[in-house]
């Protein structure tokens, strides 16, 4: 795929100790939302191998407005106040254009 | 796609001044390369929109052991070589485990 419109967003949280798990769960619930939203072509979550609570985000939209327009889902905003009381410090925002490369 | 085993890699490089194009080409011809190796699920080349010399790669494997064993693939040494001159500093490597989402 080799597309230089793509939107694409690296998100960096770390989450309360010992609320990883927990912080996980709501994510996977954002990614299972936001896997039908207008323009999405990828929303994963991960685990950092080397930071203990840090979870990583990697976002991939045709544009930077499919992504905002996301925000307004049904049930979005209920999950970002779900996420946020446990998280430890502002989540970390990279944004990205995709050159290209295998998806 | 729930999968807790996968193996991912965040990489971010810095290219010397104006040498950005010229990484971005050999990091893409790296995608093609690695694209039919044994366990790669993605290798997606990104721009930093931020910040100007910067570039991401974010790559998706069965196992670390499959990621390891794409860096023997004929022509992956000399991309290798070929990119080195042109970065700014040693490239950071994020190892992380999938935890789900939409790829």
């Amino acid at each position: 795929m080799e597309d230089t419109q793509k939107y694409a967003l690296l998100g960096k949280m770390t989450a309360q100790p010992d609320q990883r798990e927990a912080l996980l769960s709501i994510l996977l619930q954002a990614s299972h939302l936001v896997s039908t939203a207008k323009g999405c072509h990828q929303y994963l979550v991960y685990k950092d191998l080397q930071t203990q609570d840090c979870i990583w985000i990697s976002e991939l939209w045709d544009s930077v407005e499919d992504h905002d327009n996301s925000l307004h889902l049904p049930g979005c905003r209920d999950l970002i106040m779900q996420a946020m009381p446990l998280l430890a410090g502002k989540p970390e925002k990279i944004e990205l254009s995709l050159a290209g490369g295998k998806q």
